[in-house]
């Protein structure tokens, strides 16, 4: 399986891991790179000195190329993407704000610049900034996500506003049914988060691991009752793909009422998440979680995923063709 | 192109349309049947008269299978499925409700049973009660819709749990791009609403037709702001995709506050319906609004999707697997 994806970014399958603030440290970006994907470290984890040493430990790991992805909307971005731009990495991707400002720097860095996008909006607007290769992030996708459109709809409609920059399609893909499936939609790659962040070199927790395999694909949530607890800075139209628990059947829908008690929950939250109550406190996940029956390695995971891709594209179009 | 589907409902393309309580009438239902879908009549749009009108009507039309789908959760529903069966329709479609109490019946008259689902629990019940197909639909449908999954996680995992039985997607298909991957993400076929919504042969609104071919793929909002003033009885976890206009945006998200002036409101969104007022009254429609450029006749718009999904199955796996 080869695509245009490929080509540009140097790499043997056309898969993307999702730069997710917690799990995609180096351990799981080098995993992905050494698979033949692209390995992206979430770079916004920490400060600018713990990405270098991040960057610098992938790099022991995997001689492929690799990247960082930012939450582009938080604070201290510019030092950030400067420690990737120093450290010369392949790719910096941009999630959640106009990725315009930083273009023109990575690229006189000979860096490749991806703009995961939600909306056809936001997605003309990366083509303009003269992005590389653009991510269409349906809202089935875990974590954060936008609120407005799924990945089957949203890809074509991306493809058909952007011309002929590479598209990859973002949430609702976790085996080779759904890379098949957005390869076919015209996608030139698949972005993957949830399924990643239940791998062996996942930096999640193992508490929060057990309890996305344990899901089902109706067990999700799209929420922002932890995002107005922690005031993370996501922007408008933004929302936070969890599993339910006992805190999302209790305050969706009743997000005045908690912010009420915005400062208690915080460090209930907070407590929760150090001790693995997974009741109370956040597990990131979308829709895929119904497809997740086990904690593997990431090569592991990545590998299935062509090789059933590729079963798939040499079979099912014949029998359905006949 | 043929599917097991086809095999199942005697039609020669594995497209369904959605039976659109509006929109679906006897002109569409004709339509997509002669041109070798399955026609289905939205059989909650009147009562057990009208009904029996629409499916004598449609069979003046056509000489193919078509069928009859029902909002259960709806009141009056057993005196309309009595007719349905009493006129011998070759399906009965089931959505927003068990539909374990309809089986039997229907299979004793020898009429097939479809199930629109949401979740994978609600097709595991389907299955249990022996339907002869389930339609698994996406978040991104157009109108009354789940809240919980997108179609492209949402299919897989309900052939996972399902089996044999034949699913069909729904949500997020109106051009060949949609069912190519949809037949590739392992669906039987597509039910398609939206798309059909605009077509020359719905019995919808001209104005609102308008609105949806004007609109794009970022312009639809899922809601319960008109669920709320109309009471209409969908089940929880349903709602209901629109396209914005200036009552979602003043509304959507002030729930309480609109139920306050409820009688007001009521009164005001059947005249904005009867003016075709679209900034007041509800246009419904996915996210697909963004692929969809015209009003066409409903044959022409099934050929063209049939064709375009057969050259993608021919063409694009070579592409990828080089």
């Amino acid at each position: 399986m080869h695509t245009r994806l490929c080509d540009l970014l140097g790499i043997t399958h056309p898969i993307v891991n999702a730069p997710m603030a917690g799990p995609a440290k180096a351990d799981l970006a080098a995993a992905v790179s050494e698979a033949g994907g692209l390995g992206l470290i979430g770079g916004s984890s920490g400060d600018p000195e713990w990405l270098r040493q991040q960057i610098k430990a992938t790099r022991e790991r995997t001689s492929r190329p690799f990247g960082v992805g930012f939450i582009s909307s938080f604070p201290g971005l510019d030092g950030l993407v400067a420690v990737a731009i120093e450290e010369g990495v392949a790719v910096i991707a941009h999630s959640f704000a106009d990725p315009t400002p930083y273009v023109p720097a990575a690229h006189a860095a000979g860096i490749l610049v991806l703009a995961q996008v939600q909306t056809v909006a936001q997605a003309v607007q990366a083509a303009a900034a003269g992005v590389d290769a653009i991510a269409a992030q349906g809202v089935e996708a875990g974590g954060h996500t936008g609120t407005s459109s799924a990945t089957l709809p949203l890809v074509p409609a991306v493809i058909d506003a952007v011309g002929d920059i590479p598209v990859i399609a973002a949430g609702g893909i976790a085996d080779g049914r759904g890379l098949a499936a957005v390869l076919i939609l015209g996608a030139e790659g698949a972005w993957i988060g949830t399924r990643f962040a239940v791998s062996r070199e996942s930096a999640g927790s193992e508490w929060g691991k057990a309890r996305v395999v344990a899901a089902g694909t109706d067990d999700t949530v799209l929420t922002k009752v932890y995002d107005l607890i922690s005031g993370s800075p996501f922007p408008a139209g933004i929302a936070d793909h969890v599993l339910q628990n006992r805190y999302t059947r209790t305050w969706h829908g009743r997000e005045a009422e908690l912010l009420q008690e915005r400062t208690a929950w915080r460090a209930r939250l907070e407590q929760a998440s150090q001790q693995g109550d997974a009741e109370l406190a956040a597990v990131r996940a979308g829709n895929v979680a119904g497809l997740i029956d086990a904690v593997e390695p990431a090569g592991d995971i990545l590998r299935r995923i062509i090789a059933e891709a590729e079963a798939i594209l040499r079979r099912r179009p014949a029998e359905v063709l006949g």
